[in-house]
Protein backbone atom coordinates (compact mmCIF):
# COMPACT_ATOMS: atom_id res chain seq x y z
CA UNK A 1 0.00 0.00 0.00
CA UNK A 2 2.65 2.64 1.11
CA UNK A 3 4.60 2.04 -1.86
CA UNK A 4 1.89 2.55 -4.32
CA UNK A 5 1.04 5.28 -2.60
CA UNK A 6 4.64 6.62 -2.90
CA UNK A 7 4.63 6.05 -6.45
CA UNK A 8 1.34 7.83 -6.91
CA UNK A 9 2.57 10.79 -4.88
CA UNK A 10 5.75 10.82 -7.07
CA UNK A 11 3.49 11.31 -10.68
CA UNK A 12 1.65 14.14 -8.82
CA UNK A 13 -1.53 11.73 -7.77
CA UNK A 14 -3.94 13.65 -5.42
CA UNK A 15 -4.66 10.26 -2.61
CA UNK A 16 -8.16 10.77 -0.52
CA UNK A 17 -8.42 8.31 2.37
CA UNK A 18 -11.58 7.11 4.09
CA UNK A 19 -10.45 5.35 7.28
CA UNK A 20 -13.22 3.02 8.09
CA UNK A 21 -14.07 0.17 10.38
CA UNK A 22 -16.39 -1.70 7.50
CA UNK A 23 -19.69 -2.68 7.73
CA UNK A 24 -20.42 0.01 5.53
CA UNK A 25 -23.49 2.12 5.55
CA UNK A 26 -24.78 5.43 3.88
CA UNK A 27 -22.96 7.56 6.54
CA UNK A 28 -19.88 6.15 4.82
CA UNK A 29 -20.81 6.00 1.23
CA UNK A 30 -21.54 9.91 1.84
CA UNK A 31 -16.98 10.19 2.75
CA UNK A 32 -16.45 8.26 -0.28
CA UNK A 33 -18.02 9.91 -2.40
CA UNK A 34 -17.24 13.69 -0.61
CA UNK A 35 -13.20 11.87 -0.55
CA UNK A 36 -13.76 11.78 -4.69
CA UNK A 37 -14.90 15.32 -5.19
CA UNK A 38 -12.20 16.63 -3.12
CA UNK A 39 -9.30 14.81 -5.36
CA UNK A 40 -11.50 15.05 -8.03
CA UNK A 41 -12.47 12.02 -11.30
CA UNK A 42 -8.07 11.79 -11.87
CA UNK A 43 -7.14 11.64 -8.46
CA UNK A 44 -7.27 8.34 -5.95
CA UNK A 45 -9.54 7.37 -3.53
CA UNK A 46 -7.89 5.09 -1.13
CA UNK A 47 -10.74 3.36 1.90
CA UNK A 48 -9.39 1.52 4.50
CA UNK A 49 -11.65 -1.34 6.97
CA UNK A 50 -9.52 -1.78 9.78
CA UNK A 51 -11.31 -3.25 13.02
CA UNK A 52 -9.16 -1.62 15.41
CA UNK A 53 -8.05 -3.49 18.54
CA UNK A 54 -6.19 -0.61 20.09
CA UNK A 55 -9.12 1.52 20.64
CA UNK A 56 -11.48 -1.14 22.30
CA UNK A 57 -11.16 -1.91 25.53
CA UNK A 58 -11.23 -5.67 26.58
CA UNK A 59 -14.88 -5.34 27.94
CA UNK A 60 -16.24 -3.86 24.80
CA UNK A 61 -17.85 -5.12 21.40
CA UNK A 62 -14.52 -6.05 19.13
CA UNK A 63 -14.92 -9.61 18.69
CA UNK A 64 -18.60 -9.29 17.56
CA UNK A 65 -18.37 -6.11 16.06
CA UNK A 66 -20.07 -6.52 12.43
CA UNK A 67 -18.19 -7.19 9.24
CA UNK A 68 -18.83 -8.55 5.93
CA UNK A 69 -16.19 -7.58 3.71
CA UNK A 70 -17.94 -8.78 -0.09
CA UNK A 71 -20.74 -6.73 0.81
CA UNK A 72 -18.24 -3.48 1.69
CA UNK A 73 -15.96 -3.99 -1.17
CA UNK A 74 -19.19 -4.17 -3.38
CA UNK A 75 -20.32 -0.57 -1.66
CA UNK A 76 -16.88 0.99 -2.16
CA UNK A 77 -16.73 -0.20 -6.36
CA UNK A 78 -20.16 1.42 -6.82
CA UNK A 79 -19.14 4.75 -4.57
CA UNK A 80 -16.18 4.79 -6.88
CA UNK A 81 -13.25 3.59 -4.42
CA UNK A 82 -10.06 2.90 -6.55
CA UNK A 83 -8.36 0.93 -3.34
CA UNK A 84 -9.96 -0.61 -0.63
CA UNK A 85 -7.04 -1.49 2.25
CA UNK A 86 -7.97 -3.82 4.31
CA UNK A 87 -4.67 -4.71 6.38
CA UNK A 88 -4.38 -7.76 8.87
CA UNK A 89 -3.85 -7.34 12.63
CA UNK A 90 -0.46 -8.30 12.77
CA UNK A 91 0.68 -6.15 9.95
CA UNK A 92 -0.49 -2.97 12.16
CA UNK A 93 0.74 -4.19 15.39
CA UNK A 94 3.74 -6.77 14.44
CA UNK A 95 5.04 -8.09 17.18
CA UNK A 96 7.71 -5.93 19.40
CA UNK A 97 4.73 -2.77 18.69
CA UNK A 98 5.84 -0.05 21.07
CA UNK A 99 5.01 3.14 19.84
CA UNK A 100 2.23 5.12 20.46
CA UNK A 101 0.62 8.20 20.07
CA UNK A 102 -1.52 10.35 22.87
CA UNK A 103 -3.44 13.79 22.51
CA UNK A 104 -4.03 14.71 26.15
CA UNK A 105 -6.85 17.27 26.50
CA UNK A 106 -9.66 17.11 23.62
CA UNK A 107 -9.31 12.98 24.81
CA UNK A 108 -10.06 13.18 28.36
CA UNK A 109 -14.08 14.15 28.31
CA UNK A 110 -16.93 11.95 26.99
CA UNK A 111 -15.84 9.26 24.71
CA UNK A 112 -12.22 9.44 26.72
CA UNK A 113 -13.84 9.33 30.12
CA UNK A 114 -16.05 6.27 29.14
CA UNK A 115 -13.47 4.71 27.07
CA UNK A 116 -10.01 5.25 28.46
CA UNK A 117 -7.50 3.70 25.95
CA UNK A 118 -10.35 4.21 22.79
CA UNK A 119 -8.26 7.87 22.05
CA UNK A 120 -4.74 6.50 21.73
CA UNK A 121 -6.35 3.48 20.33
CA UNK A 122 -7.72 5.81 17.36
CA UNK A 123 -4.92 8.29 16.83
CA UNK A 124 -2.34 5.65 16.61
CA UNK A 125 -3.77 3.57 13.56
CA UNK A 126 -5.02 7.06 12.26
CA UNK A 127 -1.57 8.46 11.90
CA UNK A 128 -0.14 4.67 11.16
CA UNK A 129 -2.54 4.66 7.88
CA UNK A 130 -1.83 8.14 7.03
CA UNK A 131 1.98 6.95 6.89
CA UNK A 132 1.10 4.30 4.67
CA UNK A 133 -1.95 6.06 2.54
CA UNK A 134 -0.04 9.44 2.30
CA UNK A 135 -3.42 11.08 1.64
CA UNK A 136 -3.81 14.75 0.74
CA UNK A 137 -6.62 14.79 2.35
CA UNK A 138 -9.01 12.31 4.34
CA UNK A 139 -12.54 12.38 5.27
CA UNK A 140 -14.39 11.45 8.51
CA UNK A 141 -17.42 12.10 9.73
CA UNK A 142 -19.15 14.27 12.04
CA UNK A 143 -20.99 11.01 14.37
CA UNK A 144 -17.86 10.72 16.06
CA UNK A 145 -17.72 14.41 16.26
CA UNK A 146 -14.71 13.92 19.51
CA UNK A 147 -13.03 12.02 17.05
CA UNK A 148 -12.78 14.50 14.49
CA UNK A 149 -11.84 17.20 17.31
CA UNK A 150 -8.99 14.59 18.27
CA UNK A 151 -7.68 13.50 15.06
CA UNK A 152 -7.47 17.15 13.71
CA UNK A 153 -5.50 18.11 16.78
CA UNK A 154 -3.15 15.27 16.65
CA UNK A 155 -2.81 16.74 12.59
CA UNK A 156 -2.28 20.32 13.44
CA UNK A 157 0.40 19.22 16.63
CA UNK A 158 2.43 16.52 14.79
CA UNK A 159 2.53 18.54 11.59
CA UNK A 160 0.84 16.03 9.49
CA UNK A 161 0.51 16.85 5.82
CA UNK A 162 -2.84 15.93 5.50
CA UNK A 163 -6.10 18.06 5.49
CA UNK A 164 -9.29 17.22 7.37
CA UNK A 165 -12.49 17.12 6.23
CA UNK A 166 -15.47 16.25 8.52
CA UNK A 167 -18.45 15.26 6.54
CA UNK A 168 -21.92 15.71 8.11
CA UNK A 169 -23.54 13.04 10.06
CA UNK A 170 -26.01 10.81 7.66
CA UNK A 171 -29.26 9.84 9.41
CA UNK A 172 -32.08 7.48 8.75
CA UNK A 173 -35.62 8.64 7.95
CA UNK A 174 -36.41 8.72 11.37
CA UNK A 175 -33.50 10.77 12.38
CA UNK A 176 -31.21 7.92 13.73
CA UNK A 177 -27.95 8.42 13.06
CA UNK A 178 -26.33 5.70 10.73
CA UNK A 179 -24.16 3.53 12.16
CA UNK A 180 -22.70 0.11 11.64
CA UNK A 181 -23.66 -0.84 15.60
CA UNK A 182 -27.53 0.04 14.44
CA UNK A 183 -27.24 -3.55 13.67
CA UNK A 184 -27.56 -4.86 16.77
CA UNK A 185 -30.77 -3.24 17.83
CA UNK A 186 -33.18 -6.10 17.81
CA UNK A 187 -36.75 -6.18 18.21
CA UNK A 188 -38.67 -2.86 19.83
CA UNK A 189 -34.75 -1.32 20.55
CA UNK A 190 -34.78 0.19 17.31
CA UNK A 191 -37.73 2.24 17.68
CA UNK A 192 -36.56 3.29 20.95
CA UNK A 193 -33.33 4.17 19.74
CA UNK A 194 -34.78 7.81 17.79
CA UNK A 195 -35.00 8.87 21.07
CA UNK A 196 -31.49 10.01 20.60
CA UNK A 197 -31.71 12.12 17.79
CA UNK A 198 -35.31 13.49 19.84
CA UNK A 199 -33.09 14.66 22.82
CA UNK A 200 -31.06 16.42 20.20
CA UNK A 201 -33.50 18.40 18.74
CA UNK A 202 -35.18 19.09 21.95
CA UNK A 203 -31.39 20.54 23.02
CA UNK A 204 -31.58 22.41 19.99
CA UNK A 205 -35.26 24.43 20.66
CA UNK A 206 -34.59 24.57 24.54
CA UNK A 207 -31.64 27.67 23.08
CA UNK A 208 -33.63 28.45 19.87
CA UNK A 209 -35.05 31.42 21.51
CA UNK A 210 -31.60 32.78 22.15
CA UNK A 211 -31.62 32.06 25.56
CA UNK A 212 -29.11 30.27 27.79
CA UNK A 213 -30.38 27.41 29.73
CA UNK A 214 -27.99 25.80 32.55
CA UNK A 215 -26.32 22.45 31.55
CA UNK A 216 -27.69 20.85 34.62
CA UNK A 217 -31.23 21.91 34.18
CA UNK A 218 -31.20 20.78 30.23
CA UNK A 219 -28.99 17.51 31.09
CA UNK A 220 -31.88 16.69 33.68
CA UNK A 221 -34.46 17.39 31.00
CA UNK A 222 -32.56 15.36 28.30
CA UNK A 223 -32.13 11.94 30.78
CA UNK A 224 -35.51 12.01 31.87
CA UNK A 225 -36.70 12.60 27.98
CA UNK A 226 -34.43 9.66 27.10
CA UNK A 227 -34.76 6.72 30.10
CA UNK A 228 -38.35 7.25 29.67
CA UNK A 229 -37.66 4.80 26.78
CA UNK A 230 -37.62 1.60 28.96
CA UNK A 231 -33.85 0.02 27.39
CA UNK A 232 -32.39 3.30 27.93
CA UNK A 233 -29.70 4.47 29.83
CA UNK A 234 -28.00 7.67 29.81
CA UNK A 235 -23.86 7.00 29.59
CA UNK A 236 -23.24 11.10 29.59
CA UNK A 237 -24.60 13.59 27.82
CA UNK A 238 -22.25 16.81 27.83
CA UNK A 239 -22.99 20.77 26.76
CA UNK A 240 -19.02 21.91 25.34
CA UNK A 241 -17.56 24.57 23.23
CA UNK A 242 -16.77 23.37 19.69
CA UNK A 243 -13.26 24.16 19.51
CA UNK A 244 -11.66 23.51 22.87
CA UNK A 245 -14.38 20.94 23.91
CA UNK A 246 -14.45 22.79 27.47
CA UNK A 247 -17.90 22.14 29.05
CA UNK A 248 -20.14 25.15 29.33
CA UNK A 249 -21.98 25.72 32.77
CA UNK A 250 -24.15 28.19 30.50
CA UNK A 251 -25.78 26.30 27.33
CA UNK A 252 -26.21 28.59 24.56
CA UNK A 253 -26.46 28.46 20.49
CA UNK A 254 -22.77 28.83 20.72
CA UNK A 255 -22.57 25.19 22.36
CA UNK A 256 -22.28 21.58 21.19
CA UNK A 257 -23.91 18.97 22.67
CA UNK A 258 -22.45 15.13 22.61
CA UNK A 259 -24.11 12.02 24.25
CA UNK A 260 -23.73 8.32 24.62
CA UNK A 261 -26.63 6.58 25.63
CA UNK A 262 -26.82 2.78 26.19
CA UNK A 263 -30.26 0.98 24.31
CA UNK A 264 -30.03 -2.41 25.63
CA UNK A 265 -26.45 -3.52 25.90
CA UNK A 266 -25.96 -1.43 22.43
CA UNK A 267 -23.89 1.90 23.32
CA UNK A 268 -24.80 4.48 20.41
CA UNK A 269 -23.30 8.26 20.35
CA UNK A 270 -24.67 11.09 18.73
CA UNK A 271 -23.85 14.84 18.75
CA UNK A 272 -25.29 18.01 17.72
CA UNK A 273 -24.28 21.68 17.06
CA UNK A 274 -26.88 23.70 18.80
CA UNK A 275 -26.42 26.61 16.43
CA UNK A 276 -29.28 24.84 14.76
CA UNK A 277 -29.08 23.12 11.25
CA UNK A 278 -30.60 20.12 10.05
CA UNK A 279 -27.23 18.06 10.64
CA UNK B 1 9.72 24.60 5.05
CA UNK B 2 6.65 22.19 5.15
CA UNK B 3 5.47 23.98 1.59
CA UNK B 4 9.06 23.97 0.46
CA UNK B 5 9.63 20.15 0.84
CA UNK B 6 5.86 18.94 -0.75
CA UNK B 7 7.31 20.95 -3.56
CA UNK B 8 10.27 19.38 -3.95
CA UNK B 9 9.06 15.89 -3.47
CA UNK B 10 6.38 16.91 -6.31
CA UNK B 11 9.04 17.35 -8.72
CA UNK B 12 11.00 14.17 -7.69
CA UNK B 13 13.79 15.93 -5.39
CA UNK B 14 15.42 13.23 -2.81
CA UNK B 15 15.54 14.80 0.82
CA UNK B 16 17.91 13.80 3.42
CA UNK B 17 17.77 15.33 6.73
CA UNK B 18 20.08 15.87 10.20
CA UNK B 19 18.08 16.85 13.15
CA UNK B 20 20.58 18.28 15.49
CA UNK B 21 20.26 20.68 18.62
CA UNK B 22 22.95 22.76 17.14
CA UNK B 23 26.64 24.15 18.47
CA UNK B 24 27.83 21.59 15.53
CA UNK B 25 30.96 20.16 15.78
CA UNK B 26 32.82 17.73 13.80
CA UNK B 27 30.32 14.61 14.46
CA UNK B 28 27.34 16.57 13.27
CA UNK B 29 29.59 17.75 9.82
CA UNK B 30 29.77 13.52 9.14
CA UNK B 31 26.18 13.39 9.65
CA UNK B 32 25.72 15.84 6.84
CA UNK B 33 28.33 14.41 4.79
CA UNK B 34 26.75 11.18 4.17
CA UNK B 35 23.15 12.96 4.13
CA UNK B 36 24.87 14.04 1.01
CA UNK B 37 26.30 10.85 -0.14
CA UNK B 38 22.87 9.15 0.75
CA UNK B 39 20.63 12.11 -1.46
CA UNK B 40 23.41 12.64 -4.16
CA UNK B 41 24.49 15.89 -5.71
CA UNK B 42 21.21 16.85 -6.55
CA UNK B 43 19.62 15.77 -3.52
CA UNK B 44 18.19 18.11 -1.12
CA UNK B 45 20.18 18.16 2.44
CA UNK B 46 18.07 20.25 5.22
CA UNK B 47 19.83 20.17 8.75
CA UNK B 48 17.89 21.36 11.56
CA UNK B 49 18.92 23.21 14.96
CA UNK B 50 16.74 22.85 17.69
CA UNK B 51 17.29 23.09 21.26
CA UNK B 52 14.10 20.89 22.09
CA UNK B 53 12.61 21.91 25.22
CA UNK B 54 10.57 18.88 25.92
CA UNK B 55 13.33 16.72 25.69
CA UNK B 56 14.93 18.41 28.75
CA UNK B 57 14.08 17.68 32.28
CA UNK B 58 13.14 20.88 34.47
CA UNK B 59 16.37 19.82 36.55
CA UNK B 60 18.71 19.62 33.32
CA UNK B 61 21.10 22.17 31.24
CA UNK B 62 18.49 23.48 28.56
CA UNK B 63 19.24 27.11 29.61
CA UNK B 64 22.93 27.13 29.52
CA UNK B 65 22.73 24.26 26.67
CA UNK B 66 25.62 25.73 23.85
CA UNK B 67 24.66 27.69 21.23
CA UNK B 68 26.20 29.60 18.20
CA UNK B 69 23.92 30.02 15.23
CA UNK B 70 26.36 31.93 13.46
CA UNK B 71 29.09 29.40 13.73
CA UNK B 72 26.39 26.87 12.59
CA UNK B 73 25.15 28.15 9.75
CA UNK B 74 28.99 28.33 8.47
CA UNK B 75 30.07 25.38 9.11
CA UNK B 76 26.28 23.96 7.48
CA UNK B 77 27.49 25.68 4.22
CA UNK B 78 30.74 24.34 4.51
CA UNK B 79 29.24 21.26 4.48
CA UNK B 80 26.82 21.59 1.60
CA UNK B 81 23.99 21.90 3.16
CA UNK B 82 20.79 23.05 1.09
CA UNK B 83 18.40 24.89 3.79
CA UNK B 84 19.18 25.48 7.59
CA UNK B 85 15.94 24.91 9.07
CA UNK B 86 15.57 26.80 12.88
CA UNK B 87 12.49 26.84 14.47
CA UNK B 88 11.38 29.01 16.84
CA UNK B 89 9.79 27.29 20.12
CA UNK B 90 6.82 28.72 19.70
CA UNK B 91 6.09 26.98 15.78
CA UNK B 92 7.04 23.52 17.03
CA UNK B 93 5.05 23.85 20.40
CA UNK B 94 2.22 26.71 19.89
CA UNK B 95 -0.66 27.18 22.52
CA UNK B 96 -2.81 24.36 22.78
CA UNK B 97 -0.06 21.64 22.24
CA UNK B 98 -0.94 18.30 23.54
CA UNK B 99 -0.24 15.18 21.75
CA UNK B 100 2.90 13.21 22.22
CA UNK B 101 4.76 10.34 20.55
CA UNK B 102 5.80 7.50 23.16
CA UNK B 103 7.86 4.40 22.94
CA UNK B 104 7.09 2.21 25.52
CA UNK B 105 9.84 -0.46 25.34
CA UNK B 106 13.36 0.47 24.29
CA UNK B 107 12.62 4.09 26.01
CA UNK B 108 12.29 2.63 29.49
CA UNK B 109 16.19 1.62 30.14
CA UNK B 110 19.47 3.82 30.72
CA UNK B 111 18.93 7.44 29.36
CA UNK B 112 15.11 6.94 29.69
CA UNK B 113 15.44 5.76 33.65
CA UNK B 114 17.63 8.46 34.46
CA UNK B 115 15.71 11.14 32.11
CA UNK B 116 12.15 9.75 32.66
CA UNK B 117 10.15 12.25 29.70
CA UNK B 118 13.60 12.62 27.52
CA UNK B 119 12.49 9.83 24.61
CA UNK B 120 8.78 11.21 24.40
CA UNK B 121 10.64 14.79 24.06
CA UNK B 122 12.55 13.15 20.95
CA UNK B 123 10.08 10.69 19.78
CA UNK B 124 8.18 13.80 19.37
CA UNK B 125 10.03 16.15 17.85
CA UNK B 126 11.74 13.80 15.41
CA UNK B 127 8.35 12.57 13.98
CA UNK B 128 7.36 16.72 14.09
CA UNK B 129 10.42 17.26 12.33
CA UNK B 130 9.84 14.08 9.65
CA UNK B 131 6.31 15.32 9.13
CA UNK B 132 8.06 19.23 8.24
CA UNK B 133 10.56 18.35 6.48
CA UNK B 134 9.54 15.20 4.71
CA UNK B 135 12.77 13.44 3.95
CA UNK B 136 13.09 10.49 2.51
CA UNK B 137 16.64 9.40 4.67
CA UNK B 138 17.45 11.07 7.75
CA UNK B 139 20.87 10.36 9.37
CA UNK B 140 21.73 10.09 13.31
CA UNK B 141 24.85 9.82 15.12
CA UNK B 142 25.53 6.40 16.97
CA UNK B 143 26.76 8.16 20.06
CA UNK B 144 23.03 8.39 21.01
CA UNK B 145 22.61 4.42 20.66
CA UNK B 146 19.19 4.63 22.55
CA UNK B 147 18.14 7.19 20.80
CA UNK B 148 18.63 5.89 17.38
CA UNK B 149 17.07 3.03 18.33
CA UNK B 150 14.06 4.46 20.25
CA UNK B 151 13.53 6.77 16.56
CA UNK B 152 14.15 3.37 14.59
CA UNK B 153 11.62 1.69 16.66
CA UNK B 154 8.87 4.63 16.01
CA UNK B 155 9.54 4.94 12.53
CA UNK B 156 8.72 1.42 12.33
CA UNK B 157 5.52 1.32 14.69
CA UNK B 158 3.88 4.72 13.18
CA UNK B 159 5.29 3.13 9.44
CA UNK B 160 7.06 6.54 8.58
CA UNK B 161 8.03 6.93 5.14
CA UNK B 162 11.73 7.80 6.15
CA UNK B 163 14.65 5.55 6.12
CA UNK B 164 17.41 5.64 9.05
CA UNK B 165 20.67 6.07 8.81
CA UNK B 166 23.01 5.55 12.12
CA UNK B 167 26.26 7.02 11.60
CA UNK B 168 29.43 6.13 13.98
CA UNK B 169 30.71 8.16 16.38
CA UNK B 170 33.27 11.03 15.61
CA UNK B 171 36.01 11.17 18.42
CA UNK B 172 38.72 13.37 19.70
CA UNK B 173 42.22 12.44 19.09
CA UNK B 174 42.67 11.17 22.66
CA UNK B 175 38.65 8.77 22.34
CA UNK B 176 36.80 11.33 23.99
CA UNK B 177 33.31 10.99 21.80
CA UNK B 178 32.26 14.47 20.12
CA UNK B 179 29.62 16.50 22.17
CA UNK B 180 28.35 20.34 22.23
CA UNK B 181 28.21 19.06 25.90
CA UNK B 182 32.12 19.19 25.82
CA UNK B 183 32.48 22.68 26.22
CA UNK B 184 31.41 22.58 29.53
CA UNK B 185 34.33 20.29 30.39
CA UNK B 186 36.91 23.14 31.86
CA UNK B 187 39.98 23.08 33.40
CA UNK B 188 41.45 19.82 34.19
CA UNK B 189 37.88 17.79 33.91
CA UNK B 190 38.75 17.88 30.02
CA UNK B 191 41.50 15.30 30.51
CA UNK B 192 39.23 13.78 33.30
CA UNK B 193 36.55 12.81 30.64
CA UNK B 194 38.86 10.35 28.53
CA UNK B 195 38.23 7.81 31.00
CA UNK B 196 34.75 7.15 29.52
CA UNK B 197 36.46 6.09 26.08
CA UNK B 198 38.70 4.23 28.19
CA UNK B 199 36.39 2.54 29.80
CA UNK B 200 34.61 1.42 26.59
CA UNK B 201 38.03 -0.36 25.26
CA UNK B 202 38.66 -2.00 28.28
CA UNK B 203 35.23 -3.48 27.95
CA UNK B 204 36.14 -4.50 24.59
CA UNK B 205 39.01 -5.83 25.75
CA UNK B 206 37.70 -8.13 28.65
CA UNK B 207 35.45 -10.12 26.18
CA UNK B 208 38.11 -9.78 23.18
CA UNK B 209 39.32 -13.73 24.14
CA UNK B 210 35.55 -14.23 23.19
CA UNK B 211 34.79 -15.24 26.54
CA UNK B 212 31.82 -14.05 28.67
CA UNK B 213 32.04 -12.11 31.91
CA UNK B 214 29.46 -11.27 34.31
CA UNK B 215 27.59 -7.79 33.78
CA UNK B 216 28.34 -7.73 37.27
CA UNK B 217 31.83 -8.18 37.73
CA UNK B 218 32.57 -6.09 34.39
CA UNK B 219 30.30 -3.08 35.35
CA UNK B 220 32.21 -3.20 38.96
CA UNK B 221 35.49 -2.96 37.54
CA UNK B 222 34.36 -0.37 35.06
CA UNK B 223 33.26 2.27 37.71
CA UNK B 224 36.44 1.87 39.89
CA UNK B 225 38.32 2.30 37.11
CA UNK B 226 36.08 5.30 35.95
CA UNK B 227 35.78 6.55 39.56
CA UNK B 228 39.65 6.94 40.10
CA UNK B 229 38.79 10.33 38.40
CA UNK B 230 38.36 12.49 41.30
CA UNK B 231 35.62 14.38 38.95
CA UNK B 232 33.88 11.50 37.94
CA UNK B 233 30.53 9.47 38.99
CA UNK B 234 28.82 6.50 37.35
CA UNK B 235 25.30 7.06 36.07
CA UNK B 236 25.37 3.59 34.74
CA UNK B 237 26.54 1.39 32.91
CA UNK B 238 24.81 -1.13 30.88
CA UNK B 239 25.52 -3.93 28.94
CA UNK B 240 22.42 -5.67 26.49
CA UNK B 241 21.77 -6.89 23.73
CA UNK B 242 21.96 -3.95 21.03
CA UNK B 243 18.82 -5.03 18.91
CA UNK B 244 16.13 -5.16 21.78
CA UNK B 245 18.46 -3.22 24.26
CA UNK B 246 17.31 -5.99 27.08
CA UNK B 247 19.76 -6.72 29.85
CA UNK B 248 22.06 -9.16 29.64
CA UNK B 249 23.73 -11.11 32.66
CA UNK B 250 27.08 -12.47 31.06
CA UNK B 251 28.66 -9.89 28.34
CA UNK B 252 30.35 -11.30 25.48
CA UNK B 253 31.07 -10.10 22.17
CA UNK B 254 27.38 -10.13 20.97
CA UNK B 255 26.63 -7.45 23.76
CA UNK B 256 26.56 -3.58 23.30
CA UNK B 257 27.81 -1.37 26.37
CA UNK B 258 26.67 1.87 27.34
CA UNK B 259 26.94 4.40 29.98
CA UNK B 260 26.25 7.63 31.47
CA UNK B 261 29.16 9.39 33.48
CA UNK B 262 28.91 12.95 35.45
CA UNK B 263 32.43 14.77 35.08
CA UNK B 264 31.94 17.26 37.91
CA UNK B 265 28.49 18.77 36.56
CA UNK B 266 28.63 17.63 32.85
CA UNK B 267 26.51 14.26 32.49
CA UNK B 268 28.15 12.79 29.20
CA UNK B 269 27.61 9.38 27.23
CA UNK B 270 29.51 7.23 25.53
CA UNK B 271 28.55 3.32 23.67
CA UNK B 272 30.28 0.62 21.80
CA UNK B 273 29.84 -2.46 20.29
CA UNK B 274 31.60 -5.04 22.78
CA UNK B 275 31.88 -7.05 18.80
CA UNK B 276 35.14 -4.71 18.56
CA UNK B 277 36.21 -2.62 15.79
CA UNK B 278 36.96 0.93 16.49
CA UNK B 279 34.15 3.39 16.87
Amino acid sequence: MQRSALAWRRRGARIGFVPTMGYLHAGHISLVKRARRLVGPKGIVVVSIFVNPAQFAPTEDMARYPRDLARDRQLCREAGTDLLFVPHEKEIYPQGFSTHVVEEKLSQSMEGASRPTHFRGVTTVVLKLFNIVLPEVAVFGAKDFQQAAVVRRMVKDLNVPVKIIIAPTVRERDGLAMSSRNKYLEGDLRAQAVVLSQALARAREAVSNGRAVTSAALRSELRALIERQPAARVDYIEFFDPETLEKVEWVGRDSHMAMAVFIGNTRLIDNVSLAGGTK
